[in-house]
């Protein structure tokens, strides 16, 4: 008999900029056991996006009714359009003992934390957050306007949120200084390690003396 | 101007034959700012041992006047001597910017913890916890029995006090149910990494815009 520890909803937050995605990417690789949670959108795919693997497509109206339901870890309009983190993935990638991953702008998280933290899931000790932090606004501003795709007017407003998403560090439970990815990847793999030894996440009942794997 | 963070109080714990020794031994040699707490003890130094490296020696009423003073961290009798961690050791080291390693047994951790937890130490969210499982009662008795070392009746005597001690795991942060050294190893490291990225130990006064380095 074996007595598995709970599994982590991990969710990752940084200023646009912060080189989330490619530390999100290294975690996946390393992990065969983290799962990344699909989100759902009311947009239209875009070439080659696959409905299950890179969003959930949905209509507004079933989007609305999922709102309604309380069928949403988190969500929010850009641009006319909703995205949001289906609780139902994350429940059955946990009841099959997996890792979520959640890829999560500030203000998401902010609102899942809260819903997590306060009961309306199934599991409250699941989650763990990181928030990503640039080492410097001057560095942020650089990788803004090395990517070479945006506007003066997009650069100075992403800019703008950024210093308004920068106060909230405070409100996650790991703050990873980003420097190198590889700096940034043990970083974070260490967290993912540490959180499944935590104590909390072993059943309290655990008769260890009578257990031949834990 | 840097914001270091602050340093690591990291208590390791096991029932006696649970490979702690190891374990810590591992920790030192890959930290260079990991340092080893050394103990007070009113026992009289044996061949090879060094004042301030071993142990602090100490004449029985000059330890039971720190006694008084508040000055240990936590401390016991055993076979007529006194064993304490002396809070100015782990103060100094800690306002080093270190992180001290104690290796303590489970009814000192207990104190300790009680101790740092109440606030009577200025280091209040400086202390992690681990508890080393031994992976079955079995497994314990076995590697008890390979040292040669013990009686039976001590063999007898270690293993009721193991299954008192296996009790209290849940008073601890982490469990490292221990398995290969390599492996108890990679989860310890991960911890302390891990510990150190603790959004809560970085001051919630840090303006991170304004540094350049945290």
């Amino acid at each position: 008999m074996t007595t598995p520890r709970t599994g982590l909803i991990l969710v990752v937050s940084a200023p646009s900029g912060g080189g989330k995605s490619s530390l999100c990417q290294r975690l996946l690789n390393w992990s065969p056991n983290l799962i990344y949670s699909v989100s759902c959108t009311t947009r239209s795919p875009r070439g080659g996006e696959q409905n299950g693997r890179d969003y959930f497509f949905l209509t507004r109206s079933d989007f609305e009714a999922k709102i309604t339901g309380g069928e949403f870890l988190e969500y929010a309009e850009y641009n006319g359009n909703y995205y949001g983190t289906p609780r139902s993935f994350v429940e059955e990638q946990l009841t099959a003992g997996k890792d979520v991953l959640l890829d999560v702008e500030v203000q998401g998280a902010g609102q899942l934390m809260k819903r997590i933290r306060t009961g309306r899931f199934a599991y409250p000790n699941s989650l763990v957050t990181i928030f990503l932090m640039p080492p410097s606004r001057e560095l942020l501003e650089t990788r803004l306007r090395r990517r070479g795709t945006d506007s003066e007017e997009t650069i100075c407003k992403r800019l703008a949120l950024a210093d308004c998403e920068m106060a909230r560090w405070t409100e996650y439970d790991y703050v990873i200084v980003s420097g190198k990815l590889d700096d940034d990847f043990a970083q974070g793999k260490a967290i993912v390690i540490a959180e499944k030894c935590r104590a909390a996440r072993l059943p309290k009942e655990t008769k260890v003396w009578q257990q031949n794997e834990l």
